[in-house]
C-alpha cells in the first residue's frame, strides 16, 4: 500500500512550503518535509521517509520572524559562551507575569529551566522518594515519568473526554497521596490547558485543585505551556490569579506557543519564600537556558507584559502571528474532527473537543491495543495512548499545513477501512 | 584607585577585538567587553562595568568560524523543534570516542544531556540518597553540589598542588564511602584533567582509580571535558583507553575547548549495559540538547574520528583554531605565572601548574578567608574557592586576550599594594 501513498506525499512535499502572507508579520511558514528533515527534526527524522508525522508536540511552521531574527543575530555575533538572561529580559517576564495574575510579581521568584521537562522532575523531586506525587491521567509521558523516577506516583483519573473536573475524585486522590506520603511533602503536578485533551480549566475548577490543594498543605504545580494557545471562546486561568494561599510553582514556556522547542528555556516562577528555596535546591544542574532560546524570549515579549498568559503580550512582536497560528489550528481542529467522525467514526472516536492546544485525543480502541503502531504501518505516525496512562488511545498532532493534515487523515481513513476488511 | 585603572580599560577595550590571522580559520578572534555584555555573558554582564571578570570558566574568544557558520545556518533557517542528533553526528561522535579507546563505540552507549552538570547529576543520582559519592577537592562547585544534592557526598582531599594521586589516601577514602553506602551504590566523580589545579592525570593514575573503583564495585564517572585544552606535553588518558572491567560512564563535551558552554550540548558514553539503563532512568528530564550545540558539534567532528580525545580530530575544521587556541593560552598562563610570582608572590602564590585548562589555581589565603571579595573589591573578579571545598584560594581564568589578562594582573598587583600597606 506504500506505493500510492509515497506518490500522494510528493505532492504534499511541493505544496508545503507556503508563505501565506509573506509580508506580514503574521505570515505562518511551513516547512516542507525536507526542509525539517535537513534540520536534525525529531519529528520528521526518527521515522521512514514515507510516513506522515503527526506525533511528538513540536509545529511544522517556522518560528515568527521576529523570533528568526533575534536569534539569527545573536548566532551571527559568535558568542556563545554562558548566558544569563538581561535585567530587560527579566524585567519582561514578571511584568507580564504580574499582568497576567493581577499583582506585582518580583524578579526573585523566578528560576530559569533548559525547558519545561527539567522544571517538572524539580518540583516531583520535592515529593522525594518517600513522598508522593499526584498525576493526572491521561497526560503526557514526562508528568508520569517525573513522578515515577523522583518519587512515588498516584494517578488522577481525569477521564479521555476533557469534561468537567470530579471534584470528589479530586479530593479522595489528595487524602490517599498524603496518607501514602505519611508526613512527607505530596506534589500536584497539574496541566493547564491539558494535554492531551484539550481542556482549559474553568476558574471554578482551578479554584477547587488549589483549594483542595491548600487545605491538605500539597505543593501545587501548574504546567501553562499549553496556554497561548486557546482555540475557543474559553478564558485561560493561571494558577497565579486566584486568591489562595497554596504552595505554588508556576511553569511556562514559549515552547509550544511559538513553536521553539529546541530552543531550550522555559521558567518556573515560585513566590513562597521557603519552597522557592528548597525548588531551587532539588538540583542545581539544569541552570542553563540556551542562548537562543533567551533571545527568542526577549523577541517575544514585550516590556509592558502579558495578556491572559505571560506569553500574549497585546503588543508583542510575536502577537499577530500567535493569533494567525490559533485560526490556522481552530480550522486544522475541526477539519480533522469532521473527516475522522465522517471517515472512521465507526473504528475512531474524537474522544475531547481540543479547545485548546494542537492535539486530537482519539480512542482508537477499535483499532486493537496497540493502534499508534497499527496506524504507523499505515503510513501514519500518531502517539500511542499507553504513555499517557490509557491504552488504545493515540493523540494527533494538528500543527501542520493543511496539505500535511490532509495527507495524514488520509491515510488514517485508508488503515480503518484495511481494518474494517479484517473484522 | 578606580579612575586610573578605569581609564586603563578603555585601552584594553580598543585593543580587544583584534584578528590576528583574520584569513586562516585559526585566527583568534577576542570579543570585546561591550561586545560580551551585549549578549547576556553571565562572566561580563553580571558585575560592575569597571570590573575585570576572570571567573567563570568561559572565554573570552568568538566561537571557531565553522562553529559560527554551522549555528549562523541553522538558526537562519528558522526550525527550531525537537532535535535528534543525525545519524551523521551519532557515527562522528563514536567513530572519535573510538579512535580515543582503542576500540569500537556503539552509537547505543551514547546518552545525550543538555549540558555536562546535568551529566553529573545523573551519576550522583546513582548512587541515591542512602549510597555515596567520592568528590576529589579541590574541585569547581557542581563535583559537590550534585554529590550533596543527590547522596551522601564524602571528599578526597587531592592536595591543591596539582600533585601526584595518593593512592593509599584514594583506597582509604573508598573504603569509607563503601562503609558509608552500607551496600547502595558508590560513585567516584573524576575530573580529568582536573579542574581547578589542571592536573593530567597520568596513566598509572588512572589505571590505579579504575582498578580500586572497580575493586570495590565503585562506578567511576569519567568528566573529561578539558582533555582539548592541555597546554604541556602530557599525554591525556581518556578513562575508555584503559583495559579495566571497572563500571564507566565518561562525559565530555566541546563547551570549554571550542568555546561553547551555551550551546547546551554534551554526551557521556556507557559501555556496561545494566548500568546504562540504569543512567537513563536516572532521570528522563534532560534529555535535549540544543539544536545549535548539535550543529557546533558536527562542525567539529569529523567523520573518521578523534585523536587523544574524541573532541580533537586531526582532520577536524577546528582543529586549527584549537591548536591556536592551546598557543595563546599556554603563553597566557606562563605571563601570568611570571608576573604573579615576580609581583605578588609574597601575598599570592602559583599553587598547582595549569598543565592543562585556562585556570590557575592561586593560594590567597594572605588576602584573608574571602580573597576573591578582597580583589572583586579592587576591580578584578576571580571565583573564590570557598565553593571548591578549598577556602583561602581563587582561581583565575585566562582565557581572554592578553590585554584583558595584562588589565586584571595589574588590579591583583594593585590590590597586592594595598594589602601590603594595611599589614
Amino acid at each position: 500500500m506504500r506505493g500510492p501513498l509515497a506518490l500522494a506525499l510528493v505532492g504534499v512535499r511541493h505544496a508545503t512550503r507556503t508563505r501565506l502572507r509573506a509580508a506580514s508579520s503574521a505570515a505562518l511558514e511551513w516547512a516542507s518535509p525536507e526542509h525539517r528533515r535537513k534540520h536534525a527534526s525529531r519529528k520528521w527524522g526518527r521515522f521512514d521517509e514515507n510516513l506522515i508525522p503527526l506525533w511528538v508536540a513540536d509545529g511544522d511552521a517556522l518560528a515568527p520572524l521576529p523570533v528568526r531574527e533575534a536569534v539569527a543575530a545573536a548566532s551571527k555575533a559568535g558568542i556563545y559562551g554562558y548566558v544569563d538572561p538581561s535585567a530587560s529580559l527579566l524585567q519582561a517576564v514578571t511584568a507580564g507575569m504580574g499582568r497576567s495574575w493581577g499583582r506585582p510579581v518580583s524578579t526573585d521568584w523566578v528560576r530559569w529551566h533548559p525547558g519545561l521537562i527539567p522544571a517538572l522532575y524539580h518540583c516531583a523531586r520535592l515529593a522525594g522518594p518517600k513522598g508522593c506525587v499526584v498525576v493526572p491521567t491521561p497526560v503526557y509521558p514526562p508528568f508520569l515519568n517525573a513522578a515515577k523516577d523522583a518519587s512515588q506516583c498516584i494517578e488522577l483519573d481525569l477521564g479521555n473526554e476533557g469534561g468537567p473536573l470530579d471534584e470528589s475524585l479530586l479530593r479522595e486522590t489528595l487524602d490517599k497521596a498524603v496518607a501514602t506520603a505519611d508526613g512527607e511533602d505530596v506534589v500536584l503536578l497539574w496541566c493547564n490547558p491539558h494535554n492531551p485533551t484539550g481542556r482549559v480549566w474553568r476558574r471554578h475548577e482551578m479554584e477547587a485543585v488549589a483549594r483542595e490543594c491548600a487545605s491538605r498543605n500539597v505543593i501545587l504545580a501548574s504546567d501553562e505551556v499549553w496556554s497561548g494557545l486557546i482555540l475557543d471562546d474559553v478564558p485561560f486561568t493561571p494558577a497565579g490569579l486566584l486568591d489562595t494561599d497554596v504552595r505554588l510553582i508556576s511553569i511556562t514556556s514559549a515552547s509550544k506557543t511559538y513553536n521553539v522547542a529546541g530552543l531550550d528555556v522555559a521558567f518556573a516562577v515560585v513566590e513562597d519564600d521557603v519552597l522557592r528555596r528548597r525548588y531551587f535546591r532539588a538540583g542545581r544542574d539544569q541552570a542553563e537556558p540556551s542562548h537562543a532560546g533567551l533571545e527568542a524570549l526577549g523577541a517575544i515579549l514585550d516590556a509592558d507584559g502579558g495578556g491572559p498568559c505571560v506569553l500574549t503580550p497585546p503588543r508583542g512582536a510575536c502577537e499577530a502571528w500567535r493569533r494567525a497560528m490559533v485560526d490556522h489550528l481552530r480550522a486544522n481542529r475541526d477539519t480533522a474532527v469532521a473527516f475522522l467522525e465522517r471517515e472512521c467514526g465507526d473504528l475512531l472516536t474524537v474522544a475531547a473537543p481540543a479547545e485548546s492546544t494542537y492535539l486530537l485525543w482519539l480512542d482508537a480502541r477499535k483499532l486493537g491495543a496497540s493502534p499508534g503502531l497499527f496506524l504507523s504501518q499505515r503510513g501514519v505516525y500518531l502517539t500511542d495512548g499507553a504513555a499517557f496512562g490509557a491504552r488504545g488511545f493515540v493523540r494527533l498532532n494538528f500543527c501542520c499545513s493543511r496539505a500535511v493534515l490532509d495527507e495524514g487523515l488520509e491515510r488514517i481513513k485508508g488503515a480503518c477501512v484495511e481494518a474494517r476488511s479484517n473484522l
